[in-house]
């Protein structure tokens, strides 16, 4: 999407044809600065340090991180020995694991000496892959945004609330949530979105924020309290909400605080849906509660927030009392019965078993 | 309650038996200061920067203030310019009206050589009356703990979720919310409370959490966002909140968020309760939701922050994207149908009208 007016994804190859930039996303919000990668310790550094975060940006970067790596050593040995340093550097990703299994699986059939173009072209092929997946989704979700626009009055915008940064900085491109948003917007349909701060890592005010206010979306930063307020006051049309996991029966697993705002959305009759590309939705838990471990992260992330002085510094700041203990837990799950619909790339999907099912019948075959 | 294992109220005569101690709130958390208010001038002040805050603290300061004022200078005119002043300092606190309303009609029918003693026995009383009053909510309060006490294994604490600040430091003594808390630890029941950060103004992780520290009470500081997720999954015996209005039909007007963790009290089936003293209740309203006026504060309380920096010195810093535009709502309001009952000084009420005519008919007398 836009950054000061200039046409960016999240990653892509730089000039030469062989070095891959990315945006520093530890700069964040207070600084816009891009990061040249040129070699395979690049890329992991990139990974480890949280350069890039997001699950398929993260999966987008180990691919370039292996092209990279070929381009030094396309033997076997290199080849081995770069998904695996890969690997290491975010144990938990999903979408690492699942790009450097393509990468390895594909690379090996092919001969040292056309590796290094293979991985480029399989890399390129990934975030290519990454930005259709989301723009069908945008696709189908501006469908509900243009909806609810044709109950507005003319220049009245859709209010949209959002929770969390599902958005381009996460992916390669358009993001999940606010793909639907960035083409109501380019297409000319007036939205506003409520940007919950989401505490404690802030990727709201932080990470949200800033994207939707570089591509000029109007939009509003609120504390994770407010939205149940505004809901109340009818100043919501839409929630929309990213996941990181979701069940085969349409339990959702996001962000902390999630569940929250679709408790409101239930109450106040607004619409609660949820952004995903298919391969999210994991096919071997049906009961999102009882089956999805929630990490527990460290207490600092509460305790500690980071920003920017009067003097124009980065400072980090304690923000809790002395000696007080501090919990937590990174996401939640939202049952079913409280999401409205999937927003899948292909098309909406009733957030139950059945439906799922008939969406996307190879996965099921595939979990059988 | 205790600091450092001593006894404290909010507010206190000093040994010179005229002027009057106070706390400083402005410190919180990460210092304990104490203020020595000699003058009309100090008391003023200490309202008006907030050394002083909560409703009932707040009364009881600008009893003080007038008490100091008359020290000074007892006549007519005297009296009159220090309520006007005082009241000047915070105009839309309900208390600080009430207590000036309460001094300047006793005061001006004393004569003025006995309105000094007047003037600070009336503050000691309004001091008393509401430690009484909060001591009343404690014992209510602290019933529902203890039946809840008695279905845990021996040892087990009774967790209990509380949202911004219901506590001592807002009162003069016990607080609103936490009065049956400090019963119930200091009678020995284990208790255990999570305590709601409370953004934007971050009351809970400021003020909450260092009462409970201060006097012992086992805590653990969270997200706003976190509760929900605590109560699927069992850790949330009883919510137990403050409220800064409430109606005659039970809609609970308190911090924004409240009526989030409404919601998943009620949707997880957790005790949902609101402590108050019946001065709270307004008589007047029917309908929470279209009749209070929610106040809306400014951005820079969500998108500024202050705390301790690692070199110890106190810093603010930013924490939202150049150019996002902010919103904050302070309050939002519980409907009564997710109020599992109301403690008051009187005992538990339903929230309903007819229960809450019934405890207080002279109130609804009044307001007819």
């Amino acid at each position: 999407m836009n950054v000061n007016g200039t046409r960016y994804r999240t990653i892509w190859l730089a000039e030469d044809g062989r070095s891959v930039d990315i945006i520093d996303q530890t700069r964040f919000p207070h600084a816009f600065e891009t990061v040249r990668m040129r070699s395979l310790e690049d890329a992991a550094h990139a990974i480890r340090v949280m350069q890039v975060r997001g699950a398929p940006l993260i999966g987008a970067t180990a691919a370039y991180g292996v092209a990279l790596a070929m381009a030094k050593d396309s033997s076997d040995n290199a080849l081995h020995t770069a998904c695996s340093s890969l690997l290491e550097t975010r144990p938990t990703a999903v979408n690492l694991q699942w790009a450097l299994d393509l990468a390895r699986r594909a690379l090996v059939q092919v001969h040292p000496d056309s590796r290094e173009q293979a991985a480029y072209d399989l890399a390129a092929r990934i975030c290519d892959e990454d930005v259709a997946m989301n723009m069908a989704i945008g696709t189908h979700g501006l469908e509900i945004i243009a909806q609810i626009a044709k109950t507005k009055a003319p220049g009245e915008p859709v209010n949209i609330l959002t929770h969390c940064n599902a958005g381009w900085l996460a992916t390669v491109d358009w993001g999940t949530a606010t793909a639907p948003i960035y083409m109501a917007h380019n297409g000319g349909i007036p939205v506003h979105v409520w940007v919950d701060e989401t505490r404690p890592r802030n990727q709201g005010a932080f990470l949200t924020a800033w994207e939707l206010g570089h591509h000029g979306v109007p939009h509003t930063v609120i504390a994770d309290n407010a939205g149940g307020h505004l809901m109340q006051h009818g100043e919501v049309d839409l929630v929309l909400v990213g996941t990181d996991r979701t069940t085969a029966t349409g339990d959702v697993c996001n962000k902390i605080g999630t569940y929250l705002k679709a408790l409101a959305a239930k109450d106040c009759g607004v619409p609660f849906y949820v952004a995903l590309p298919s391969p999210t939705i994991d096919f071997s838990l049906s009961d999102g509660l009882r089956q999805i471990p929630i990490e527990e992260r460290s207490g600092t992330e509460v305790s500690h927030i980071t920003g920017r002085t009067r003097a124009g510094t980065i400072e980090t700041v304690e923000i809790v009392a002395d000696g007080s203990d501090v919990a937590n837990p990174a996401f939640d799950v939202t049952p079913a019965r409280l999401v409205t619909g999937l927003i899948t790339e292909k098309g909406l999907v009733a957030a139950n078993r059945q439906a799922i099912a008939a969406a996307f019948p190879d996965r099921v075959r595939g979990a059988a």
